[in-house]
């Protein structure tokens, strides 16, 4: 056997559902990688015959290797700061004082108009590299604070651009129904038809956009408008998802079940009828703590619904400025145990495999074994359930992206 | 003018009450240093003249600068692990099933009781690193996980040993009387006995506490029991605290009044006779939403009591593997405003002044002022408000310690 690395004296959680255990895990293993996969996995004991001379080994003294994180739904480019307006909300402002001294999401749409590229980047980096020291691999990175052509054109070059300069990997979401930009609040078709007729076919000329997300909800979109930019989307070959479900039920994961969504996101007020509609599409449940925590929701999502109807759930951070502006994926697998009562290893799940599929990737990441992509992480845990206990101290010792070490 | 260091180009948030803006600002600030102490500060306009050639000068590219935190609760000398606990819980485990398996407070002590000091101290000190990267230059640390005379002592020689060898202070706090050791379950007051006749001199000895804390409550010291080590405590000189009004409202806070405390922490179920108590006594409320978080708990503490009686709030972490396994500082911050709806200035209050009043040892940090200890960070912020607002990209970009700049 020749290969570029191996590690050995590893407990390791692949996440992979063949693997009867508990995380898949595998005790007192190894795994091998060469051109950037993994060429071998398995018991210690049974490693095949290897250039010992030849190959770094690395030994992991019984800590564990999981998969490389995925954070399957996140804002993170954006400009500007919202920390006035939370300042203010907590001196007793009213909404309406807010609006009137700026804030709100027009403020952040302001700010990413008036930035340029370079600054949008050097603001997203800073977030990147946050999730990235805590074994993140893989990240979602949405538009939606432009609400014209060329701001969502912007936000997502730089999220590109982010994924060619970093090595974490960016799935790019095409979000320009966000919200309905304030010039045309009184006539939200016709601003469907602006992000269908022309952003959409823009993002589609440069390549930006690996998925297409609506915001359905009464205050954004309703079912109408939301099914005509999936359409689009999908006639564009595009993979879609949809913000659904978060404030009331208006039936939009329904729709995203009719139309084969990838996900439905945030669901907080979704019910049986449409869990049971979105485990037959196999659309992927995204979970956000992060946003529930900060706008101290008390509707909880309909968790063991989603249990019992097996839809697969996704914990991802939703980084943003308005409703969730925490950036730490690790810090969601506690808040999703804490406050939404998941298991670690369900936690676990919802930032690998779970997180891969709601991405359309889960061939190529989101679990180990043997012909996956080499994305892995070893942590200074007696036991996977730690990343999900403690937070604070930071586990990751190592990360491994497309078979290569990277230094932090 | 001669100095050791001079900041230029800063804001200042001192937290001088004697300064009358929010935050007791000073935009376009600067500040001296010399032997350890803040030697000038105040307007940029107004530094008297100094020999630029001679003194390192920091621009601070109008960036914040706030006194060093302070962090006046935490157990983080501790060794175990209760993430399987956890983990139980979650899987649907009863208290009774957690106990049963050497679950509970009683891992905790056996771990403790095991551990050697080398152990305890590099535990003790990846937590404490993660604390300062946040900007925490004062920390306080309890024992409590001993139950026994040796155990007892080891904890706070560890924390002792910690304080010497990292530039964080450490001041320690002898909590003996944490819970009832299993081996006096049925005969608590020869515990107490035991606490006040073989613990309290043999840290006093050695030297070893700070303070003296006692966990008063129905589950664990009754009012009389936990007069009785407070009064021991002050005949041997130390100040007191109190874990007090977590579970119930049993008069400790009256009780801790009545005797002088620095603070009573926890409080959840404070009253008013109990607010207007510790408001006479000058007695600091500690508040720890990173317990209130994890335990799920929804009674709050009677903020709007402590802010008309103006009793000093202080924000920690209380850091323990039991009901706070969050290391985190600033993460509090975001918690005490999310959770509890402190302004972000009553939050940075509580982990820079007040916690060093809950402390006693206001006179020497905890604001910036000529003559004070020149503990101070420097953050990549354009408001203090933006310490509580966000969370995950850490904004700490210099920490200074006794006038000493902290490689980090
Ligand atoms: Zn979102
Ligand atoms: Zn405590």
């Amino acid at each position: 056997m020749s290969w570029d690395h191996v590690w050995i004296d590893v407990n390791i959680a692949t996440m992979d559902s063949k693997v009867a255990a508990p995380y898949g895990a595998i005790t007192n293993a190894a795994i091998a990688v060469k051109n950037g996969q993994i060429a071998w996995l398995g018991p210690r004991s049974e490693l095949p015959d290897f250039d010992v001379l030849a190959t770094p080994v690395y030994r992991g003294y019984q800590k564990w290797l999981t998969p490389g994180l995925i954070d399957a739904h996140t804002h993170l480019v954006y400009a500007g700061n919202r920390a006035n307006e939370f300042e203010m909300r907590l001196q007793g402002a009213s909404y309406q004082d807010i609006a009137n001294a700026g804030g709100g999401i027009i403020s952040t749409v302001k700010a990413c108009r008036e930035a340029d590229e370079a600054e949008l980047f050097n603001l997203a980096r800073k977030r990147l590299n946050a999730l990235a020291k805590e074994g993140v691999t893989t990240v979602e990175i949405k538009s939606g604070y432009g609400l014209d052509t060329a701001t969502e054109l912007k936000m997502l070059r730089v999220a590109r651009e982010l994924g060619k300069h970093h090595h974490v990997e960016v799935q790019t979401t095409f979000l320009g129904a966000h919200a309905i930009a304030a010039e045309y609040k009184h006539n939200p078709d016709a601003y469907v038809d602006l992000v269908i007729n022309d952003m959409l076919p823009a993002v589609m000329k440069e390549n930006l956009a690996d998925a297409v997300d609506v915001f359905c909800e009464g205050i954004a979109f309703n079912l109408e408008q939301t099914e005509r930019v999936l359409q689009a989307a999908k006639r564009a070959g595009l993979p879609i998802k949809l913000h659904a479900e978060q404030l009331s039920n208006i039936g939009a994961s329904e729709l995203a079940a009719k139309l084969g969504a990838l996900s439905v996101d945030h669901i907080e007020f979704l019910d049986e009828a449409g869990v049971k509609a979105i485990s037959q599409s196999g659309t992927c449940a995204v979970l956000l703590p992060g946003a529930f925590y900060f706008l101290r929701e008390t509707k909880l999502p309909p968790i063991d619904l989603l249990r019992q109807y097996q839809v697969p759930m996704v914990i991802a951070s939703d980084i943003n400025p308005g409703s969730s502006p925490i950036c730490s994926t690790l810090l969601m697998l506690n808040m999703a145990c804490t406050l939404f009562r998941l298991t670690p290893e369900e936690a676990l799940k919802g930032v690998t495999i779970n997180a891969a599929k709601a991405l359309g990737i889960e061939h190529k990441v989101g679990s180990l074994a043997i012909g996956k992509q080499a994305d892995f992480c070893l942590w200074d845990i007696h036991s996977p359930a730690e990343l999900a206990y403690a937070y604070g101290v930071n586990p990751c010792e190592q990360v491994i992206k497309s078979g290569r070490i990277i230094q932090q």
